[in-house]
């Protein structure tokens, strides 16, 4: 028999919570037992609008809401600030949250490390719940033992402002831990027009690619003799964040210390 | 009833030239009768190591082979210095040239230009024979018209010294030719790592990647409001040229002047 | 100077409406003069929740906004037995119809052909308006003359029920009128699980993909000796249909009789 | 400093005999020692017509070989009958062999595994040495434990005979080991042309792609709530093999077992 997992969510008016509860209220084995909202205390989730689905009561105190709420997990994907305290206080409660955000502090992180290890409780910060691009991220670490030669080619659309994206940097930093550093491409290779090959990064060529219409793609390109091997991810909308939280919460039961990045419970 | 189309093939050794022999070979409605080659004369084709197809005889002095052998089409895949002397004598003989070169100067397509009108006979010059690449330029000038936000992205082995191909440019200049022009991109946007952003051409981006293992390929991307088109070409060996020589020969014998460039008999 | 065209959008809380009274908005030489609503009479779209940009008047009866509005364009996004109505009235009070819709009958579209041809005003009813899409359509369809082998994958979300796509379909219609017909594949192939080779349409193999996670993309691929061309078509969200309902605003001041089809105003 | 590793290529004039020959001239750390051919006994490697590098001695027994040349390492690349005697002849001889085959009945396997644990020597069997597509099939097992709904779109050149191709099946054989079973794509689904949702394999479709121009190209598709990953390779030619021959010279000095397969190897 499967068991249960009760599970409070907190910020379920955010556009990020708001796909949470729909999560939890589709999965079998997750119930929600409440969430927590900066308003609308002592009413029922469904009575916001918008929310059809579960009766979860509205807690505004997170101290009241541990009190009287029997709880497994706490889903906060709300501003770093809140989450932080959120964080705390459910592992004070025996609760193990699951967080995404970027923003916590080392101090925090080391705080809370100790926290969930003292209560014996699991805990998952993530900066990035979607799966495929951790598994993107870890598979490509993974071909580079094998394939030097790489590249990666981003693509989001044309109101991002950095160049390269965050995921891309990451992607060739976590490979460069597995590679063989090389020099690419052609030793008197020549740019007839200058950012033709790309941006460096250790010696792995990054295109960005800006276009209206895309949303937040990435290919990592290996090429060896007569092959050429592509790792690819296509985000279409944040609900690709949910698969990842999901995980989580059916890992963290398991869990007795705090994981910071989801590639650690990925295998 | 499908009329025979009598070819000469110069340059039968070469390797662009044993395709060409193969294709007129395999081709029903085209037959070989005869060869252009730099030495052998007075043997027949398949007396050389490596042709077991057809008997035509070889020729090393192209008067004598036009003088003794009905012809209607001159293929001609050797160096420029030759395909120019071969190019001119074939008209004057009323043979009808199809060139696969880059190397002829104004000067020496103007002259020919003025000859094939003379005589009333078709010529074709082309700097590329592949259709596949031809159609994808053709079709990006097209799209182009309704698309303003276009990328390139080239890619090929990393033996290739120059970055951006000499096609992407190609294909960024006919782009440009319809293409209303316009600021690509976030106005703020900024490149953390230089060369992020690739190459800028007109306000387009074209990107360079080498690896080992690729041939020659490219893609052009145009994206709108919550779509994205791509003419993708992939050319995998120095086959995709023949489909080119193919159609230029049966175009050529309703052709009564010199055309320069494949894209202008395609419609 | 561009003169300013006025338009009247019928359907502005539609879920196309709102994208086409977006798209008005924001189009410079546009000009929002006033919407059809089936409610909301007499009051002004920005009293409306979720608009607040046009202040454009609301009627609910077609027949008094051509009496009160001077219009040069409707953009009818609705339902087909509206959408009928509104086109005739239209043409009958001298302004041009743009209309998106699959669901006219053969006689209907015969009537209104005939009345736009007698009022001497340009008429365009398209069943797809994602110029992408038309595009991919129209450029298969030139490739396919040189080009006889393709294939066609089109991948959808999982929750689409009949495979393959009628815009798969549509496009190997549309190549079998240009392509010489032959027998793909290797005489003696063999599926050694049954489907493997996808559906035969004339010859052409078609492959219909499921996933979670995809919206609407298409590939059609043309393969020769040595190379292979691709068209692709990604549509993420609804917003890809504006950039056809921009173009034909445009087109349609310039033309005296009814268009079915965008492909026909492509050039 | 690096040991270099002393080898024997048997049938260094095979198409795939020449590609490891060229591979242990160029690998610095490798040494080619001598090679086994059916003829040319007694003369030296480049002394044979396409032989510029190595002026290794050329065998025609393998006895005799051994007997005369300290070895390392035989890369076998003949034909399972030939292979099976150069394998048991070579770990009799304390040569760990490297070699390529799907021949080998399970009773020889079952023998030369006693044979290599006896005398404590490596000894690697592989089906397939094309690192990138080992790779994919192992990131696709790994990626299906987190993404359920996956399709695999296979594409090869159209004389290929057998749909799907044995590199389908196997992947999606090795993702059902991983993948919890469930029916994919809509309940009510329905095929409009027969064949076009591909075979079907565990709940996983498979699509067949040929045409012309195309070598051996294979994507795993992995769809879920707002995203998509693609594992993709792309075979050009048959030097995709030598990456694994090497990597498999490499590690077969730590090893002291017969390995069946490079996944094994991969980590």
């Amino acid at each position: 028999m499967t068991n249960i997992i009760k599970v409070v969510v907190a910020g379920p008016r955010g556009r990020m919570g708001k796909e949470a509860v729909k999560l939890v209220d589709e999965t079998p084995n997750f119930e929600l037992v409440a969430v927590l909202d900066r308003k609308n205390n002592g009413t029922n989730l469904n009575e916001l609008e918008g929310f059809t689905g579960s009766s979860a009561p509205i807690y505004t105190n997170i101290e009241e809401c541990f009190q009287q709420v029997e709880a497994d997990v706490l889903i906060d994907l709300t501003i770093p600030e809140t989450g932080y305290i959120h964080t705390k206080t459910a592992l004070l409660h025996g609760v193990r949250p699951v967080v995404g955000t970027t923003g916590f502090t080392k101090e925090q992180i080391q705080e809370l490390t100790k926290l969930a290890e003292d209560k014996g409780l699991g805990c998952i910060i993530a900066p990035n719940f979607a799966i495929g691009a951790i598994l993107m991220m870890k598979f490509s670490q993974m071909a580079a033992k094998y394939f030097q030669n790489v590249e990666i080619i981003e693509l989001h659309h044309d109101q991002k402002l950095d160049a390269p994206s965050g995921t891309a940097v990451k992607t060739a930093e976590m490979i460069s831990e597995s590679r063989q550093s090389i020099k690419q491409g052609h030793e008197n290779e020549k740019e007839t027009l200058p950012g033709a090959r790309g941006a460096d990064l250790e010696g792995m060529r990054i295109h960005s690619v800006r276009l209206p219409g895309l949303v937040a793609h990435q290919q990592v390109l290996f090429g060896a003799d007569g092959q050429l091997l592509t790792i690819q991810h296509d985000s279409y909308n944040r609900a690709s964040f949910m698969s990842g939280v999901k995980v989580s919460v059916e890992t963290i039961m398991n869990l007795e210390t705090l994981v910071y990045g989801l590639e650690h419970i990925l295998d």
